[in-house]
């Protein structure tokens, strides 16, 4: 499906249609010059950027309320320059942020009153997304709560219906594509602040140049910082107690804040852990070109080295966190 | 329910019986001698150690294979004495390792043939640690997998099924309490490797000693190492750049080693996060009792301070990490 000739460039997101990721893939990718593709699964995601048939995928890897996507951290620490990594070419070349609202809907053949309301289908993760809200009108002893794939599919589900006690939780977008009534808006526990954060991946190897096809987002984005951040993963020998603190006290040694730090297991040994850091560089001063990696860099990923077992750089990219809307750095 | 002049102690754990939660709250505390009770949700248990209502609670905090038990972790960044926590006086006690081991279960009246099955029960948490097995044999696009609160409840469910479609993963506990037939055994990715750690908590205001009621439990464990750790929490000013790098350099300053370390969203600002940080003692010297907190820790919180915005520390307990069975610490 690679189109290296064209500007028609093949976008990856995790379906059904108009899911997050879906809505994210648009406001990146322009749907009118890209084509988008809904992909079953994260793996299924992965795969297809390593072996090329999709040219960029969007993928959540954070949500403000909610925390990290622990799949996505498991595919990711399945990335890098390594010989026994599964996606080894697979790089993260950009960030952007999508404020989330969640609607509750039901089919338009339901009484439309949430009073019958005896079943909710949503994503997992939506369910502590929305927490007050569900605790105030749809106690878990009143009302069944049912996991779905994603928040479409549970609006998908709905419209299918003809039960008036089964609702969804899901976004506008699925709201409108599926014919559903919406009962409530913006029920997130912090309306306004409830944001996920995506990352835009591709493979390394990709014969366009490294950007080719995120010009115009990247454009859009020029009035923010020109900061960048990377994102690196590493683990340590278990035989050095203390390893953890060295190894991060190199980023501060070159400069680097720390902007996020995660841990899952290694899945190779017990109580071993796969590190995520992200950094952002000091400064950085005439090298703005996405292209120009910094030499500070490398010399940081070299002493690294002396620190951890395994090390990984997964992707340069700029920050598009934007800290005058309240918004924050984690260090 | 508390029952300060008597021995008979009130445990909670997360229910429904036959849970691995009740499996671990079995074997630190002898139903013999203690009432275990399960409650519904890790919410009410907390609730429920912090009104005093029961003595005890054996929560899971991290499986090997699947990482961190995020609700409970934000349960915790709820605990310590802070005006404006929800569950000031709620400490950690104990830990315990137990091994986890996951089977295929039918009803006693279908056919026993895995053929047969289109729809599996289990807890959310379970489809990762048993992903191999799943793929292989029950892939996504051919057996439905429904998430339900525990594997207990998934036997239960099947257990009242009449439809042989129908199957369960869940623990041997649980497969017999509710009559099942058992099509696979050690189905996890890893089988042997894969164990989830118990905290056991209890208010710290309690009239009883610190660990009255855990000594059973505590010396049967004395052939083990006799090193300590703490759970600590905190958050760090988001202004302060490389504060985190600064904030963990203090362990490493006063000979503390990072066994673990987990970061959750705040809720109180996005993308600002609580800093979970497990630390062991370099060496306990002549301070082997639970009782007795290490000048050494009281130092290294007050110097942690100068770098946190917040900090808690919420437990001081006896690391029982068995190193020789090939379980190895993070740093």
């Amino acid at each position: 499906m690679s189109n290296d000739d064209s500007h028609t460039l093949n976008i990856a997101y995790l379906g059904p249609e108009a899911s997050f990721s879906h809505q994210a893939a648009i406001e990146v990718f322009s749907p009118s010059t890209n084509t988008l593709h809904p992909l079953p699964s994260f793996s299924a995601i992965f795969s297809a950027i390593q072996i090329s048939t999709h040219d960029f995928a969007v993928i959540p890897i954070e949500n403000s309320t909610n925390g990290s996507v622990v799949q996505v951290l498991d595919l990711l620490s399945q990335c890098g320059l390594d010989s026994s990594a599964q996606f080894p070419d697979i790089e993260v070349v950009a960030e952007y942020y999508l404020p989330v609202h969640h609607c509750l809907f039901v089919a338009q053949n339901s009484d439309s009153s949430s009073k019958e309301i005896r079943t909710i289908y949503t994503h997992p993760q939506v369910w502590g997304q929305c927490n007050r809200y569900l605790s105030a009108h749809f106690p878990p002893n009143q009302v069944e709560r049912i996991d779905v794939g994603s928040t479409s599919a549970a609006a998908q589900l709905v419209s299918r219906e003809t039960n008036g006690s089964n609702a969804a939780i899901a976004s506008k977008l699925a709201g409108q594509r599926h014919n559903l009534v919406r009962l409530a808006e913006n029920i997130e526990d912090e309306p306004g602040s409830n944001t996920t954060r995506f990352f835009v991946v591709r493979n390394r190897n990709s014969k366009h140049a490294r950007t080719t096809g995120l010009e115009q987002y990247l454009s859009s984005r020029t009035g923010q910082s020109q900061r960048y951040k990377s994102l690196i993963t590493f683990t340590i020998p278990h035989t050095k107690p203390g390893a953890l603190a060295d190894a991060l006290a190199v980023f501060k040694q070159y400069h680097f804040n720390l902007t996020s730090i995660d841990t899952r297991p290694s899945r190779k040994r017990n109580w071993q852990y796969v590190f995520f850091v992200e950094c952002e560089e000091a400064d950085n001063g005439g090298t703005r070109g996405i292209h120009g990696e910094e030499g500070n860099l490398q010399r940081l990923l070299a002493d690294l080295q002396r620190f951890t077992e395994s090390l990984q750089h997964l992707g340069r990219f700029q920050d598009q966190l934007q800290r005058e809307d309240g918004i924050q750095s984690k260090t």
